[in-house]
């Protein structure tokens, strides 16, 4: 057996026995935030602090790639939903509602961010409505619950116009504003089905973006033929401007409804601009293909989307139950299909919204999360309660309650 | 406020302080293994033992429709799934597994009953295993796990050719000793794309039910035009034999795949005839229209399927979860429209089944579930532990834990 030293460092610490998914047993040295180092039997290093891990199902730390943290009513009494069935009844409703309940989305944020982070979430990416009603009122919110868990949750901001850009002037001076007040990325939202105009919404996007030398991710649930003739034109300017690698479109719904030689097509020119999708894998609509995404080298990541809101009862904080959600609405039953799942809201996510020192081994940021499980299969279907969660190298939660940093032999 | 005289009776009891889910406060005195009244403020007699509910919200005891308690691994080291993507790839691959591994259909479904009744199932069909390899063991197993259970669980046994009818000849004469021996219900599946002989197949499962005087539950996986023509088959013998209520039709997938008028008139011939439709509300498998069938007077009602056994990680015995996945499917997100997929699990099942005296009122018997929640769509989309579990007039479990029955105050 070998052993590794670990480097001496004041705040290093140790998790002995745990599991990998691949079976191997291993322990994890920590130093300074990062995985030191990743192994059978590391040395234990006098004064180093230990927590046994007994055994347990070693995971990294989950990545939400898509949520709305800042609509969210999590923590707050029931919201009866009796909205319509629209696209546009729902923005209305939302935007009717918020001004009448005095919705805080500082508070919003925080409590639900909390909750994803005791579930193991320790990447974020969420998406904080500008409009010229709320105007940055949300961001605001978003940042101040940034810089409150700063420690234990990267968390990336992206300035969303969800009432739409082109009908309500002034929205595109809100979002310039937003993306020099620490919004992280460009949002856009439909530009023909919202919109009204693809080209004008797309350009006055790309413009904004390119300004600000920021990424874009897009909320794109035009169907079918409308969403590709718009998918199109969307990367007609990445190829343009040369943002290859800097965009995503979310949803994307109209790459699971189009002729197998045209989506493929699509496909094809999403790989080689290296534009990401993101899905939440709805069981009501047409999805992305995950396997064919993969063969054709297309980051194809996963998310909530919104998570008990005006728009939706559902969604959870647990980044295992959206695994599982993914892999039902694909239909994977075999083991090494069901890993697919988790790399969606893993690897894959951080790939897709560019976090970075990700994953399971040495210089990555130590964000990990321990379950009881015989098997990554297991751990997806049965969401084991979170034995130990670790961010940024400090324990954050132990068995689903927040808890201070005490390695516990 | 009005008073009801309780029956005296020496087990009787009461719970007090529920809130139904339209929101009214009651009481539920129970006798008898029966709920004697259901009320505001019902009269509390000397010497009656009484539960505090404390404010939760109170749930019908909820009906599992379709499972297949024998096939289950629920409680066993994880099973690696490394099987081929085909019906026949899974069955053989089921066959090959149980023969190597010594599978034990009664402990295994005794332990998934056990689970079912914790998380608040008070009646279950399940669908049972009948082959020529196997002969009867699974029934024996399910037999005596209905014999074990019997005071908490009203459990449903169908015989169920897994390996279908024609193929394997003898399979006709153990379905035959199945239902002399106990099963409740004839089952069958594919009857043309597995037994490939449709007209033979549906006849000699129409004749052994009409033998036994037993209703029938088909598996009918068989897709559009050709599972259309199936199901057609299948109701002129319903109308020709006079088994109109007798007959389950379960998954039904054609109905989610055919064009609209040709589905409409399956739907009408359906509802004339009262046969009933089961969906375990699959993500990525067309389903039958949940709204039309409601509107059509179609019985439409949820179950399961197979949990965490050689065909599927999946599943849960906590019916409020295939609640939610049920309510996903259909995109219900209004909080009246969640209400229907509750339906799915408690008293459309109970209808679709056969269970009688089911439901909240005075008569039914006393199978009811309390949960912490607001309301009812909370309570599916937030799946809370359940607080009390009453089966058959006595309380099964407290805090999802087995309990004896001793009110507490
Ligand atoms: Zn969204
Ligand atoms: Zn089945």
């Amino acid at each position: 057996m070998t052993t590794t030293a670990l480097p001496r460092t004041t705040n290093a610490w140790l998790i002995t026995n745990v599991r990998r998914t691949d079976g191997a047993r291993v322990d994890v040295s920590i130093a300074d935030g990062r995985i030191a180092a990743i192994g059978p039997n590391l040395a234990r290093e006098p004064g180093v602090a230990i927590e046994d891990g007994a055994g347990a199902l070693l995971l990294p730390g989950f990545v939400e790639g898509h949520t709305h943290l800042d609509k969210s009513h999590w923590g707050m009494p029931w919201y009866r939903n009796e909205v319509g069935p629209k696209l546009t009844d729902r923005i209305e409703n939302e935007r009717r509602w918020r001004a009448q309940s005095g919705h805080d989305a500082g508070a919003q944020s925080l409590a639900l961010a909390r909750a994803f982070v005791l579930a193991g979430t320790t990447r974020l990416r969420t998406h904080v409505d500008i409009d010229t009603e709320a105007g940055l009122r949300h961001l605001d919110g978003v940042l101040a619950t940034r810089a409150t868990l700063r420690d234990v949750l990267d968390l990336q901001i992206v300035a969303f116009p969800q009432s739409g850009l082109l009908g309500r002037p002034g929205t595109d001076a809100l979002l310039d504003r937003a993306l020099s007040a620490g919004a992280d990325v460009l949002g856009a939202l439909d530009p023909a089905l919202i919109d009204g105009d693809p080209v004008a919404s797309l350009d006055l996007t790309f413009g904004l973006a390119q300004r600000h030398q920021k990424p874009i991710d897009i909320h794109l649930h035009e169907p079918g033929e409308i969403g590709a003739f718009t998918l199109g034109l969307l990367l007609d300017r990445v190829a343009a401007l040369g943002m290859q690698g800097q965009v995503v479109v979310s949803h994307a719904f109209c790459l699971g409804a189009l002729p197998e030689r045209e989506r493929d097509a699509l496909l094809t020119r999403l790989a080689d601009l290296r534009v990401a999708l993101l899905t939440t894998a709805p069981p009501s609509t047409p999805v992305p293909p995950l396997k064919t995404c993969i063969e054709k080298g297309v980051t194809l990541f996963g998310g909530n989307d919104g998570i008990r809101d005006t728009w939706t009862p559902y969604g959870s904080p647990d980044m295992l139950e959206r695994a599982m959600l993914i892999a039902m609405r694909y239909n994977l039953r075999r083991d090494d299909d069901l890993a697919l799942a988790l790399d969606c809201v893993s690897g894959t996510a951080a790939r897709g919204c560019g976090f970075t020192h990700y994953g399971l081994h040495a210089g990555a940021r130590a964000d990990l999360v321990l379950v009881d499980a015989d098997t990554l299969a297991q751990a997806i279907v049965a969401r084991p309660p979170r034995k130990l969660v670790v961010a940024n190298g400090r324990i954050v939660a132990r068995n689903g309650a927040h808890a201070q940093h005490r390695p516990a032999d």
